[in-house]
Order: structure tokens, then C-alpha cells, then sequence
């Protein structure tokens, strides 16, 4: 990458204007062509560079349209990329948003027609659960819901549910932000008694990437590996490869069928934009997604019970495939799957895309050294700050664009002290340095202590959690 | 269907003509509207009719676009109906024909690139399985085939194959037509010794058709009991229920999944004509219905080999199942499954179109009391006789378009009592009527002797058959 953005260093404000014009221009096009995601997000990435470049250089922010002067005022919602279109992309395989802030998740709200988590319904769950909500709720990291009041007015009156989330297994390497999801699934069945079901999309993961079954089935397996050590309950714990499953439970099966005969392709092409050229396999995956939201889908959990409402921790980039389960459960006789969705994780680069397993410097992964962390973090970590030491201290740093603060409000559970380094930081109080420093300190050991963990989860635990079998709970 | 015939009566041959006309625009409307299959065999058969009443008015073919007249030749080849278009429809849910003699099977050899079972390969058979051919190899009704040659020189090497077949159980009721596949897949089975695997493939029909999913497994058990009274080896022969055995072999899901991979919806629109408003269910069926044809889908059977050979004796309509299976098989390491093709069972009105099972007197079925065969054949069997006896005795009949005839050729086992009724009936020495009580008096104890062996079929044994285990034979 380096390499790339030497080559375009420019000698004047026009120049750097001028090849910022045409990068912006490089963007649009590539999107509207489709272009491959690597290669849209390389585009977006230089753009931004180029943008900061031109910050540097100027002072002010660059413009489409505006010409580099001296008295514009500098916007103080960080460097947006005003070039390219301005609709953040969200589905389950491309996020993208050309904003240093991140997916505009208000937007996404309204445009998914899911209900934003409010004040209220934190309180409720609060109420509810009698325990204090996860700093996931509190921070607005799980942002939005559909039908969360629902399963707490049955839940109120004794009715209990399920929780279900999953993970496609492309790799071995999970990263911190892998974890989001299960750090509060877990805490989910903690605070509300309940089971759980844990979908290894190990097909899907065949389908899409350029992998053997062998490979998807074994990323499947060690993947859960790392799951189990957040700290689940045993008995209370349902963890599947679909490889394995659908080869195991003529009910499961039985589901997947019932959801492909009520879903068209054209309905999966306007949900998913698949095209007449995707493989047969990628257009039926869906109802594969959709089936563990039925509680017959477990009959060694469930009985052969299909009233028991489920409830789906998931990022919101996999709202689309519940959008699609929730518009066919009632024609199939099913309850609705209720949901929390969460913000993406952002890159240490910067919160315009989700980070890649498959770059190592994209963010901090579960088998990272606390050196190796120290050192991602210290070079790679997009910082809100200025670039001297003396304008630091002046105008302060943006803490909304530093991926440092980001983390922080992801892993630090002190409510107080991330408000007092939020306020430091933006006073200028508290220099990136000092920031990254308390990340470092923060994620070290939270690594440490997952990595002794995994340790103990034996091959024996791993098949007990992924043996279909009947779990301890009261519904 | 008589009241519509009723109301079409016409007073003269021009009036007659006329309706001939428009039957014949009303056909072609539905077929280019692709109208429901029961709404094009309607207009279709009733066509036909008034093709027959035309001839009995007039003494002439009805021709589109040649009035009545008084001295036009009688062709000597049955009523076709010019008046539709002349491309016969065979594909696994549609086969449809104008001519009464059935489908041009020498152009659907030429159409779907497959090749003709000449004398050459029927007397290599005999050769290979030192056994007289089935009488199904003798009189071409199994007429087509994919690799055969190659089956059989691994076969002389001592290298074994497997065989596979299926049915879909869209009913109770099953009819002799539809044990064509089976009697030759025993017989097959008989003189190579060689496993069998038979798929019921009740996820198809819940898709395909206004069934439940315990409908349709509920049908598939029914049919095996059918199928099994056929005489099958038990040692050596494994009945499964899609809906159970894809819940119950992951190695089967993952030769699904392997095949949905490599085959495009642009594919299977092209092959099967599916479109963008059909269910994503139907899109991936083929997949499943091709998994059979590779060993490793049954590793309780073929331990993990991938190279055992499969030969797959069918209907020639389930052949596009399986161009799209051999087109799949070398991208994922799998060697072609070869194909032996049977024609269709003429339905007692004619050979135009399939029987349907849902049609009582559009065939013979597998539970008819011998009066009920006795009334169907005397009422229903299509007849290429002549109106009268004294006609008959000085032209003779058509055995080409008689059903009763047809009929004879597939259950008849002596040869030359078969050749023998041809020529008598062509001469006029041997009656309708006659005709009619030699293939009574066939079908009786064959559908008589079936009952008794399917009383013999116990619960028991049916569980057995479908029970996924090892089978004895040597490979």
C-alpha cells in the first residue's frame, strides 16, 4: 500500500486537488461497473489518504467543486469523502461507507425498517433482566432491534426464548471484532437463563469463497473453539456446522425445504443482488440462515416444540437474511425471529469498511502477542488527532474518526473513565500517544486472558458443544 | 370430459373443419403462453377427438388448411394432429406429443445427444451378463443410452458399478407404467449382482406440488412398498426418503452442496426452464437429485470411495437431471454416472401424454381389482381398429397406435406370441375386442400377483430397505 500512495505524492494543493478529482471520479465508476469489493475498497482507501494529504497540506478539507483557497473553514465531523456517493453499501458481504465516522447507522435504520434501541428499551431490559444493561446497550453499540419489546412482554409473563447467532468460518484468524456478537450472546444467556444456538456456516463459506468443504469444516471447528472460550454455558449451548448438522437432523432439513418453497429467486435478488450467474447453491443459502430461527429446527432441545420465539444477536450487515425469515415465518406457521443488530467493527485503519481476517494489519486477532498488539495499534491505528504535539494541545483530537477511542468504547467497561478520556482527548488534554497507550493496556490483557482460555477448550469440550443433545433450561 | 365432447358436436364436416381450426389456434395460444400442462393436455386431447370425429364424418385426415373434400388419400400412420406445433415436450415435469404413436424418440437421441441401444449394444449386454436381454432391451424400450459401453467394458475388467434410480411420490397410487424403471433395474440388478439405491425424492414433490412434507414422506413410504414387492435383493438394495437422508448423511448434504457450487442458475434456466418467479427450492433441487449418482454420497455403502460407476436406468424425461450431473461430475473429481433410457408408458387414451396419477382411468393402477382392469381396458384402451368389424376384417388395425398393443409390448414376455398378435391385428384376422382380453388377460394376474407380494411387505421390511447400512456385494 505504501508504495501506492508514494507514487502519488503531488507537488501543489491544485496537483493534489486535481488527482483527488480524479480518484473520486476512479470510485464512481467503479462502483457503478461492480466492481470487486478489494478492489472498490483500495480505490476508497487512497481517497481518503489523498484526502488527508490534502488537509495536511492545506488546512482545509477538500471539496468536489472547490479549488484549494485559504479561508475555508475546516468541518469538524472528520475527513468525509464528499467524491463518492454518499450511500454507506450493507449487505452480508460488503460493508461500505466513505465516512472516517462509519456506516451512518441512523440512515441504516430507516432504510432496513428496523426500530432504533432507545433509552426505553434499555431501561426495560434493565427492568426486566434486573441486571445492569451490557456496555454494548449502554454505548449504542447494539443500535437497533426488531420486536425486542415483544420478547420481553412474553418473557414478563413467563415465556421464556432462545438465543441464535452464528458465524461463517472463512479462516482460522478471528479478530477482536468477531468476538461483539458472542461477548453479548453471552452475556444475553447469562442475564436472561436461556439456550442457545450457534450456526457455523461452514456450507455457505464453501459457497462463496475459494476454500474446500474440508478446510470450511476445519475453520468451523477451530473457529468454535475461540467461541466456547467467551465463556459459554455447557449445558445451555448448542454449537453447529452445517456440514455436520444437516447431515444429523432430518428436522433441520425438513425447515431449509419449507423456507425454499416459499421464497423466489426473485425475492433473494432483490434482498441479496444475486445474479442469473451465481451458482444454485449461493441462491437457496439463505433458507440454511433462516432455519435455526425456528425452534423445530432443535427438536433435541425444543421437542418438537415450534412456538418458542428466537431471539438473534447479529451486526446489522445480516439483517437482510432475517428481513427474508421474518417475511416467511407466518406463511409457514412460525413466530418471528426477534433482533438485536450492532455496529460494525471498525478496521484499525479507520472505520470506512469491516476488517479483513485476511489482512493482518487490519486489526487485532485472538492469537496476536501483546507486542504484536502493541505494535498494530502504535502504527496502524487511525488516529483523531493532530499531527503536532503543539496543534494537539490547541485545537484537541476527534475522538468520533480515532479507532482508538472506537475500541475503547467497545472494551473498556468503565463508563466514567472512557467519558474522561473522551474528554481529554478532545480537549487535547490527552495526546494519541497517551490514547493508544491505554488501549494497549486494555487489549492485552483481554487477549491474554481469551488466549488461556481457548487453552482449556480440549477437542472433548468442542464435541460435548457441537453433539446435538438436549440442553438444561426451563421454558 | 364427455360433456365437453358433447357441446363440440358438430352437424357437417365444414362446421366440423372449422372447430378443427380453432382447437388448433387454441393449442397453439396455450403452449406459446406456457399455460398449465392440465389446461394444454385438455385442449390437446380434445383436439384429438374431433381429429377422430373429422375422420369418422369425413373418411379423412383433418389437415389445416385443406377444406373437406371427397377424394383425399388416408395416410396410413394414425391421427397426428398437424394443427399444433410438431416439437414434442419432454422435460421431468412435461411430456407432451401430437402424435399419436408417442414420442419421435429417434429425434429426442438427436435432441438431448445421447445414443440409440442398437443390436450391437443389446447383444453385448447378453454377452456381458450371460443372460437372454430383458424383453425391455429387445423391443427398444429401452432405447437410449449415455456411456453404456464403457460400463460394460469396466465390467469385463472385473471393475463393478452401482446402480440408482428414483421416483417421485406425488401419490398413494401408483400404476404399472411407473414400474417400468423398476422391473428393469431389477432384471439389471439380477444378472450384473450389483448394489442398488433407489432415491424417493419427497422433498421434490413438496416443493413441486399442493402436498404437505408428511404427505409426501408419507407417499414415499407407500411407494416403496410398491417398489420393493418388484422383487429387489434386500442385501443388496437401499430405499431413502430425500427428507430422511439428507438428515441423517452428511456426506450426502456435502455432495449437494458440492454440486450446487459448480452449477449456475443460468444453467439450470436453461436446462429446465425455470424462471425468476419459481421457488429457490426448485432453483437447487437438481443438485439433489444428481448427488446420488456420485458413490461417496453413501459412504455406509461404498466406504469413502468416490469412483465406484453408477449407471442410472430411467425415463428418458429425468435425463436432464443428469446432462446437468455429467456436465458437474469431472469439475468436482466424480466420474459421469452412465444412463440407460426408457420411452414412456403409453396412458390407455393414447400415447400423447404421460398417464397421470391423479386421472383413475388414464391407467392401469397397482391396486385395480381384476374387473376394474377388465372395464378400464374395454372402455378406455385407445384403439387402432376400425370402426367396424367387416372394416377391421378387410383393412386390418393399426397396432402402432393401439394401446392395448403398446401395452402387450411391455409385459408380454414370449416374443413370438407378440409378433404374431402384430400381423393378425395389421391383417384384420385378430379383433379389438380380442386384443383387448389377451392384455386383460395378462394384466390380471401380473397386477394380482404384484398385490400379493405388497401384502408381503411388511413395516418391518420397509424399514429395513431404507435403513442407511452396509449392502453385500463385492466391488
Amino acid at each position: 500500500m505504501l508504495n501506492i500512495y508514494m507514487s502519488m505524492v503531488a507537488s501543489c494543493p491544485m496537483d493534489l486537488y486535481e488527482k483527488l478529482n480524479a480518484q473520486g471520479d476512479k470510485v464512481r465508476a467503479l462502483k457503478a461497473a461492480k466492481a470487486e469489493k478489494a478492489d472498490i475498497d483500495v480505490a476508497v482507501q487512497l481517497l481518503l489518504k489523498l484526502k488527508v494529504d490534502y488537509k495536511q497540506m492545506t488546512g482545509q478539507d477538500y471539496k468536489a467543486g472547490c479549488p484549494p483557497s485559504e479561508n475555508s473553514v475546516p468541518p469538524d465531523n472528520g475527513p468525509a469523502v464528499d467524491g463518492a456517493d454518499d450511500e454507506d453499501t450493507v449487505d452480508p458481504w460488503n460493508v461500505s461507507t466513505t465516512s472516517a465516522k462509519g456506516v451512518d447507522y441512523d440512515k441504516l435504520i430507516v432504510r432496513f425498517g428496523s426500530s432504533k434501541i432507545d433509552k426505553e428499551l434499555v431501561d426495560r431490559i434493565e427492568k426486566v433482566s434486573g441486571q445492569k444493561p451490557h456496555r454494548f446497550l449502554r454505548r449504542g453499540i447494539f443500535f437497533s432491534h426488531r420486536d425486542m419489546h415483544q420478547v420481553l412482554d412474553a418473557y414478563e409473563k413467563q415465556k421464556s426464548f432462545y438465543l441464535y447467532t452464528g458465524r461463517g468460518p472463512s479462516s482460522e484468524a478471528m479478530h477482536v471484532g468477531h468476538l461483539i456478537p458472542f461477548i453479548f450472546t453471552k452475556w444475553l444467556q447469562d442475564v436472561f437463563d436461556i439456550p442457545l444456538v450457534i450456526q457455523m456456516t461452514d456450507d455457505e463459506k464453501y459457497l462463496w469463497k475459494d476454500l474446500t468443504l474440508e478446510e470450511c469444516h476445519r475453520f468451523a471447528v477451530e473457529n468454535a473453539k475461540d467461541i466456547i472460550a467467551c465463556g459459554f454455558d455447557i449445558n445451555k449451548t448448542f454449537i453447529f456446522s452445517d456440514l455436520d448438522y444437516m447431515g444429523a437432523s432430518p428436522e433441520f432439513y425438513r425447515n431449509v425445504v419449507k423456507i425454499q418453497k416459499h421464497v423466489t429467486f426473485n425475492q433473494v435478488k432483490g434482498i441479496f443482488g444475486f445474479t442469473d450467474s451465481d451458482c444454485i447453491g449461493k441462491i437457496s443459502f439463505p433458507a440454511i440462515q433462516a432455519a435455526p430461527s425456528f425452534s423445530n429446527s432443535f427438536p433435541q432441545i425444543f421437542g418438537g416444540r415450534k412456538d418458542t420465539q428466537c431471539l438473534i444477536p447479529c451486526a446489522i450487515d445480516q439483517d437482510p437474511y432475517f428481513r427474508m425469515t421474518r417475511d416467511v415465518a407466518p406463511r409457514i406457521g412460525y413466530p418471528k425471529p426477534a433482533l438485536l443488530h450492532s455496529t460494525f467493527f471498525p478496521a484499525l485503519q479507520g472505520a470506512q469498511t469491516k476488517m479483513s481476517a485476511s489482512d493482518a494489519n487490519s486489526s487485532i486477532f485472538l492469537t496476536d502477542t501483546p507486542k504484536q498488539i502493541k505494535n498494530k495499534i502504535n502504527k496502524h491505528a487511525f488516529s483523531g488527532g493532530k499531527d503536532t504535539v503543539e496543534e494537539h494541545r490547541k485545537y484537541g483530537g476527534n475522538p468520533d474518526v480515532d479507532v482508538s477511542f472506537m475500541y475503547l468504547t467497545f472494551f473498556l467497561e468503565d463508563d466514567e473513565q472512557l467519558e474522561k478520556i473522551r474528554q481529554d482527548y478532545t480537549s487535547g488534554a490527552l495526546l494519541t500517544g497517551e490514547l493508544k497507550k491505554i488501549l494497549i493496556e486494555t487489549l492485552q490483557p483481554m487477549i491474554a486472558q481469551h488466549q488461556e482460555r481457548r487453552k482449556q477448550v480440549t477437542d472433548e469440550i468442542v464435541k460435548q458443544f457441537m453433539t446435538p443433545r438436549p440442553l438444561n433450561f426451563n421454558i
